[in-house]
């Protein structure tokens, strides 16, 4: 299996695979009294603390989510809740995860100004579509580091200069789903306020995030017990944070390697293809997504025909496979109808070999051709 | 070691184990589209249908959460966003878990009618002053099925049938955390709309839980993608969820079992140990809890004491363990402060033997007679 859909989920790596089996073992209640229960904790401790450093945050500052998804729900329901009397407006970008989109369209219904900022065609966000949307009651700002469907970094620390310029009550998120692991991720140096991790997307298990958060001017969103200050009740999921932490420190944030896997596989590509688009900035890639659309070709049938290699690649993102709807971000990037139906998704892990993405490229150009001739 | 801390969390068992170690093969996202993809989607909806079954109902009325606190939440605020127009008053117990009692808190600061229903001493709800609370505008009743810290079962066919006569566009909602698995847990029996069950309390993991609605008369609390028919969004934790059926698949739900061993305990302990209160009705104990006041004694000083013999007990829940305040719960039944600081929770599983009770009821006469020579 030739598995390049590592932007939907990655596989978890052994020493994660081991850290969820300790928690078979050190299995008591993190919050019990009783020694065994002083073990979790000190063993969640130490997971907090590890993954705080690969980010340089102090480890109280990290609340452990069931994913990216609440995650990104904690950052923007908590701010606006605890910020609403300082200001009216938020403000997201038009290719946010659906995560980030839903939570602000659910702003708006609850009557904040929200504003969803435009993209340029090479799918970094307009800064000065930004800038314009920026007021000073502007009390969230809510942009991605790394888009998942293109893999484009955006430009976060000009972001974030513009906001301490012109809005001083304005808490900035980042949804780094896509970027830990794979670029460096330092919320100090992009100077943002709040920063949404998930496990499962650097070879962690499903249902484990993180949110940093700094100066927790922020409200809980679930409410219960006196877990993670109450700003997360709920027994912690004691597995998944270990194994996040272990796959944390195998993670190598290698960008430049990262990068000379998509470089290798769009030369290949665009040797032994006609007529193919490759979508989002080259310069501003983080080397894990390659996006291209092969015009003429539905991308659903490529797909399914690559799955006969046991080849994976996507359309889209995972999480709105199921919708027929054409991608919003190629759609904000200004693609024509064609080159969205046409588009796939190839996304890449540390581990993806050399040997994959040739064996793949060629199996990708036969399919095409044979597709082509059909259609 | 002898754990008898069980009402906190359980050491998840083999086959659970198994099945966490099945999602490292089968790692695909489930929302992908290819057939990676489809065989995770195909497990976790076996898993769904399995865990549906046990409860008597169809597998699309199943929504995976981060736990029990997740889908506690979930009933209650998506009840309440959802139905809030149709009335105002919402109703729950003294006794509930901390996950229920703080999201009603914070319905009441959303000015919501809340009524905290007050309980009897022998730790059942008091079902004449729920009945006087009971209003033709109450929206939501939320009564768990068996109390965390005293394993009272609650009387849930009354007080549906209550429901069911006096108000009509009542939604009822049963925390059903330490009951399933324990003894049977039939919504459709209960006449209840929604259940919210806990893997880690069965032998699954932490970090997983499900809500069981039947109507979907509830909005959903965390916003993102298509998943679970966006009523919770979010990619499923697949390990979590397999561990989760697993263990349901396991679990005896012998009631009788149950009782004996909380039986032999109480017995061991009355016959070996003077000046003791036993806490909660025996006639409507659920078996899997055992709570016991020793007069005169700090219960943390015994829970330490303990320790050293290697057996784990606890001082009230452990989601407020590390909390000074003196067990709600206890308060609640009117016990004096004496029995409430001299309160020990022994709680037992499936897996408990005669064997470790006899063992744990000496090592707690001895212990207990050391302490109050010294006090």
């Amino acid at each position: 299996m030739i598995y390049l859909d590592n932007a939907a989920t990655t596989k978890p790596c052994e020493k994660a695979a081991e850290a969820m089996m300790q928690a078979v073992t050190e299995f008591a209640n993190p919050s019990s009294l009783h020694g065994a229960g002083l073990r979790a904790e000190k063993l969640v401790t130490a997971a907090r603390e590890n993954i705080a450093k690969t980010l340089g945050v102090a480890g109280n500052d990290i609340y452990f989510t069931s994913g990216g998804t609440e995650a990104n729900n904690l950052a923007i329901f908590g701010t606006a809740d605890a910020l609403k009397k300082r200001g009216n407006r938020v403000i997201t970008s038009k290719i946010e995860h659906p995560s980030v989109l839903e939570a602000f369209k659910k702003l708006e219904k609850d009557g904040f100004d929200v504003v969803f900022t435009d993209v340029l065609p090479d799918g970094v966000i307009d800064i000065e579509s930004f800038e314009n949307a920026l007021t000073d009651d502007t009390i969230l700002v809510s942009i991605m580091h790394v888009n998942n469907e293109t893999g484009v970094i955006q430009p976060i620390e000009k972001i974030s200069k513009l906001v301490r310029e012109k809005a001083k009550n304005c808490v900035i998120h980042c949804d780094c789903v896509q970027s830990f692991g794979k670029i460096p991720v330092k919320p100090q140096k992009m100077d943002v306020d709040m920063v949404s991790i998930s496990a499962h997307k650097i070879h962690g298990f499903k249902g484990c995030g993180a949110l940093y958060t700094k100066n927790r001017r922020i409200n809980p969103i679930i409410f219960g017990g006196e877990q993670q200050n109450e700003l997360r009740p709920g027994t912690e999921n004691v597995g998944g944070i270990l194994a996040f932490s272990a796959a944390a420190s195998e993670c190598k944030t290698d960008a430049d390697e990262m990068r000379k896997k998509r470089d290798l596989m769009k030369s290949l590509l665009m040797e032994g293809t006609e007529n193919i688009l490759i979508n989002g900035s080259d310069e501003f890639s983080s080397g894990s997504v390659l996006n291209v659309s092969f015009i003429g070709i539905k991308a659903e049938i490529l797909l399914h025909s690559l799955e006969r290699h046991e080849i994976y690649v996507s359309t889209g993102s995972a999480c709105s496979s199921h919708k027929p709807q054409p991608s919003h971000v190629l759609m904000a990037m200004g693609l024509s109808q064609e080159a969205v139906n046409g588009a796939i998704r190839i996304s890449f892990s540390q581990n993806t070999t050399e040997e994959e993405i040739r064996f793949a490229s060629q199996k990708i150009a036969e399919e095409v051709k044979t597709i082509r001739r059909y259609m």
